[in-house]
């Protein structure tokens, strides 16, 4: 007799993945179901492409109790908003659904809100919709719709065998407060999209060494990673550049022939620099250390 | 000096209108944002409209810890569907957020889950991204995008005076689980809404007395209704039915040229009766008992 599972044995993704098993979206609708940073709904016209996109930030688990509040609205669009950078989608509109303690602080509401407003207002994203429920701790869940207007979205499955593995900006370090500042790659995203430079693409949100081989899992390929070329934040370790979670920078893939394009054109202040190589399907995968991302569920 | 509102004073409604003060959506893009039963964002071409709504039940308020899981799920996409259904849209794609306790049961997860796949189904919802997060209790935060092809979302705001107003179905009665089970009026409001029968529209989740003046308010005009006119579920008093929250049944009103139509062709089992009529601005509102609806938050 099998124990039945546990969410601790689990961990998130597997959870995820039980619990939408049977989900099957028209395909002449939804080309991109779950398993991507966002869903990809048709839309009218030849290269027109909807993103839909869900994620919730709580308290005590995404920020802490005391933190200051417009960064708790900051950092609850800017997590959606990196899912959306992820595809190279541009952000359209978002609804918000908060949960509430019946003797929270409308002042602390009112800074979340505010915080809320000023990115949106920053990356173009219109507020369309709200909610409010009573909850015993405090949650803000962001609903956000994307599109891709002629072009199409840059998925997780795409890298093919030799495409080199690039990442932005740097990673590690999100004990310095990074994962409440950071900067959603949407520009920087829209572009590799647009240009076709990418072949596979997706946000680090747990780490590169639990991102990476989900992107080589999508793509049926394996990855080689060169630790001394990985960027590391100022003060982070090589451990801490690739398991810490919550980098929201871009992992991409990018075939040898369109390399050099990028180099020359790349039009950002954003670094990019390339850590390593895909595979080919069963060969072994390597970091330069053997470890894994972060996971909510899992204890570490 | 005045004290600094709190959340009791001023209700689900006075915080979100609160917090949203400040949204304003690109008109050119976004023709409703909030304060209707959903987002319009416009589409490609004419008469075409997204509908976008967010929408949480969370454990001990929108539904009690030994709550049959199935129920649970159903509820949860259900009442975002009501939403549509308030502004005669058909559903599109859905993306759900679940917030889950370390020890949380995998099959009741499952349960849940398996209730939002059945409606979902049932409705033709596309079910197409999900999250899951840690939380001290459960909830799940459903987002949905619903449109209108060839036909422009019927507001809360197009009441004029004259117009009568109608319900479906039954109202009150919430005690028999009827709030776990309500089927959305999605066909009949979208049916309302082609027509051009409905000149506003809403749904009732606060309850009659409650809901009524916000449509009246949203429309400009007053309203008074008939107490005998007021179809009750069984058992349910006038009180209940004009107090009781969730009926998840429509409110509209429609101008008296429209009523002949409506009452000749209307092609569904779902009752529908008048109970009153749309008055100008400003004079008095009229229901036959004074009294209010539900509010999470207020105490009574």
């Amino acid at each position: 007799m099998s124990a039945p599972a546990s969410l601790a044995t689990l961990g998130e993704n597997g959870l995820l993945r039980l619990l939408t098993a049977r989900w099957k979206p028209d395909p002449r609708k939804v080309p991109v179901g779950v398993g991507d940073d966002c869903a990809v709904l048709r839309g009218e016209g030849k290269n027109r492409f909807l993103l839909f996109k869900t994620d919730a930030v709580v308290e005590g688990v995404h920020f802490r109790p005391r933190e200051k509040p417009e960064l708790i609205g900051r950092k609850a669009l800017a997590r959606a908003l990196s899912d959306l950078a992820a595809m190279g989608a541009a952000p359209l509109a978002a609804v918000i659904t908060l949960g509430v303690a019946k003797h929270e602080s409308v002042r602390r509401l009112k800074g979340i809100y505010a915080g809320l407003e000023k990115i949106a207002k920053k990356y173009g994203v219109n507020l369309v919709g709200g909610e409010t429920t009573r909850a015993k701790e405090l949650f803000l869940n962001v609903a956000l719709i994307g599109e891709c207007r002629g072009y199409a979205p840059v998925l997780r499955s795409g890298a093919k065998a030799g495409d080199l593995i690039a990442v932005t900006g740097q990673l590690g370090g999100t004990q310095s407060g990074k994962h409440l500042r950071f900067a959603p790659r949407l520009a920087e995203g829209e572009w590799l999209a647009r240009k076709k430079i990418a072949t596979a693409m997706m946000d680090l949100s747990d780490g590169l060494g639990a991102d990476l081989p989900r992107l080589a899992k999508a793509s049926g390929a394996s990855f080689q990673i060169e630790a001394k070329a990985i960027p590391r934040s100022p003060n982070a370790s090589l451990h801490a550049a690739i398991n810490d979670g919550e980098d929201y920078e871009l992992l991409f893939t990018v075939p040898p022939s369109r390399a050099e394009k990028l180099k020359k054109e790349w039009p950002f202040a954003t670094p990019v620099h390339f850590i390593g190589v895909m595979g080919r399907r069963g060969a072994r995968s390597g970091f330069p250390t053997g470890t894994y991302g972060f996971d909510h569920f899992k204890q570490h």
